[in-house]
């Protein structure tokens, strides 16, 4: 049998036979003529059966008209140059043609649930057919994307000197309080929870380590059905030791986002093209920083309404400042910094020019916070009284307070949601569909009313 | 304030001033003279503060007596070229000296609970105290190398046209049966489950991806206590199509396997020596490759006892045939093939030639099973037949179906566990030593009974 080749390395055989293992996209059948388009993971290729002139080609047109969406096919034929006519510039194997001498059936498929690259589809059809749907040209692009802000990611913090660790996904309490928690109340008879951040444990690991990054699972219960919300989430996150403020943590983050969006503008050009969008504008200088106060003050004075002395952003007010951001300073980024303590979990570090603010920050991104981050507590007795003041138990963390009673460098991080910037970089409406996989208030795969087995 | 070098750069700046950050790891007073050594991210450094000469030299020489271990610092101080005879070519930094001009401390510690490096620590003293034991350099090791595997196997995978996505933690059934498995029973007011494996959703990526990897966790609620079990995995997984049976994975997976140990051997020669073991022995032609009833039989043969005709190898085999393969074809890694279809997964393609056999496979690394793979039955009426046989409900796996249903390649895959290649490439006596924090029968962080909040 010969040697597979890839799709996309067939115009380097032009003239050749060939044998391509692939999926059938398409099948146009013109009655003397079969045409096919295959894909593999390297690409897509158009293929033909010429009319029959003898019995093998008989059996060939019979097997093609056999031949349906979605089969999967091991073909072999001969690639011909196109006619300078047929030439299609913009496609990729525009300029060949497979002429398709043998057809091996590898698996079969049924008739197809409707369209899946229909423009109209509404999102619970794609969620209820995810396993078929995700085989959209639009679906495959969103992950495409995805896997390639995951890795650039990883590799610019690793060049940096960060390590990857594992942050667990069972605790033993909820860490942060103030998000709902999803309990497991038997854990070999005793009660665990499901992390909703992995924070206590990068700042466990910034002691041995001083940079860590890690790519973790964190899950909130919250009853919440916007656009923006899942109930697990994917966070991208890191911390560094040896920072006096919050600065060089945005400083990194900046660095960080400015190379994930290069990676995806110069790998997915093709895709952020048929999603409708441009690659994420990057400004010369820094991306903009508005303190709260300061930030609430252009909203109310570019676009009226009320927002001085709120603790937070709306939405629509981060939507405002980022509209503002870009078009004075042409950046699709703009970060937020100094939040109120009490809108801030209790390891942020207070600014020492006013207590009751925080030397924390949220990066927004067309329109979304993705990233929330600061300067940490790392002094123990601070930290203790700390969560005191908050009314919580530093008995019930003693376990993450050793880290701090036994040393601990000053550092700070963040955390950014890889479904929210996946979201934004391609601008879709819904956090869900840059989910594979999304669980929600009624949804774990089927919808559960129709999936979660009762008593 | 003069810019930070890193401790690593050190000996490119002889002759000048510099400024370090870093953790004190020992103080040695002598009196007149105060020793230290300094560690940041990039390794270590001795700094010696010279007797006092003046009041500027006398507040030093007090700072740096109240200066203790874990104490975090910046240092300002005059690189020196060491002379001849105080030279320590095997350490990093042996040839130079950081004569100490002024300590800033940055934070401070308490006093040690016990020496974290000390060779006869009990694993309970490293769990109870993990925050503090991980600075020790054994852990230290332990999880610089864990980063180096997980680095090194998304690289390699990626280089071959792999996709990583992220699988799903909650799930709603378990879903390959057989593993015990933790309840959320109320997730919404249903109930949920968490993941016991990402197998079923790599498949499901299969079909729009072809190659998938996914590093995922799972969760198994079995009630196990050796020293081989988690309760929270990490897997490193991977999924191909076009594979016309399991030997396409196998040559894959010794592929990667062989790239993540020649990775770890380049880049951490120091640790080996250090953890007492060597680079992982790989054979010059392939891994060796038995089928069960084979490798039983070779038991038998060389070290008496029976194993022929069982299903499976107990760890006591295992070990056996990994030191005959060590022993006869210099390899630390050998495959056992054609496992009986009542030990393996409802999804296992079973072999051609013997429906009781399938197309199965595990890998041994030094005496441990580390990865499990197959080929996979892909034809959608074959896999709700095999679901039927099992006593399984198809209409409780219809979401996973119907990636079958319309139309899945021929495919194959395996996934191996982080915490047992780690485990075993360090040659550590307990899986537990290479999770950064362990979850068991017993413990979260704390052991279990300390910790649980009780109704």
């Amino acid at each position: 049998m010969q040697e597979r080749t890839l799709i996309a390395d067939l115009s380097s055989h032009t003239g050749e036979n060939v044998s391509i293992s692939g999926i059938v996209s398409v099948r146009r059948d013109q009655g003397k003529l079969v045409f096919f388009d295959f894909h593999d993971r390297s690409g897509t290729v158009q293929g033909v059966v010429l009319p029959a002139k003898d019995p093998a080609g008989e059996a060939l047109m019979e097997t093609a008209k056999d031949t349906r969406q979605e089969y999967s096919v091991r073909v072999e034929g001969m690639v011909n140059a196109r006619p300078e006519k047929n030439i299609q510039a913009d496609k990729q194997n525009g300029d060949i043609e497979l002429e398709i001498k043998s057809i091996s059936i590898l698996s079969r498929a049924e008739e197809m649930p409707f369209d899946k690259d229909a423009d109209d589809l509404t999102l619970e059809a794609r969620f209820d057919y995810r396993p078929f749907t995700l085989r959209s040209q639009r679906d495959r692009d969103i992950f495409r994307v995805q896997a390639t802000i995951v890795t650039a990611f990883r590799n610019a913090l690793i060049e940096r000197g960060f390590m990857d660790f594992q942050a667990p996904v069972l605790v033993g309490g909820d860490a942060e309080g103030g998000s709902a928690v999803f309990e497991i109340p038997d854990y070999y008879g005793k009660r665990a929870y499901l992390a909703t951040s992995g924070q206590l444990y990068k700042q466990i690991m910034v002691g041995p380590f001083e940079r860590v990054m890690t790519i973790a699972k964190t899950f909130r219960a919250e009853k919440s059905a916007t656009t923006r919300h899942l109930s697990e989430i994917t966070q991208l996150e890191f911390e560094m030791a040896f920072v006096e403020t919050h600065e060089p943590v945005m400083d990194m983050l900046e660095e960080i986002t400015r190379f994930i969006s290069t990676e995806v503008a110069d790998k997915h050009g093709d895709i952020l093209t048929r999603l409708g969008t441009t690659p994420a504008l990057l400004p010369e200088k820094a991306y903009p920083r508005f303190r709260l106060s300061e930030a609430q003050e252009i909203i109310e004075r570019e676009f009226g309404g009320k927002a001085v002395g709120e603790p937070d952003l709306e939405p629509e007010h981060e939507r405002q400042i980022c509209e503002y951001a870009k078009r004075e300073f042409g950046s699709d980024f703009v970060f937020i910094t100094h939040f109120p303590n009490k809108k801030r979990a209790f390891y942020t570090y207070a600014d020492p020019e006013n207590p009751d603010s925080t030397l924390s920050f949220d990066l927004l991104f067309r329109g979304l916070e993705i990233n929330s981050g600061s300067k940490r507590i790392h002094n123990y007795q601070d930290l203790v009284e700390k969560m005191h003041a908050r009314g919580m138990d530093p008995e019930k963390f003693s376990f993450y307070l050793q880290a701090f009673k036994y040393g601990m460098p000053p550092h700070g991080g963040c955390s950014t949601g890889l479904e929210r910037i996946t979201m934004r970089m391609l601008e879709l409406g819904n956090v869900k569909e840059a989910s594979t996989f999304p669980r929600d208030m009624n949804r774990i795969d089927n919808l559960l009313s129709e999936s979660a087995p009762e008593d």
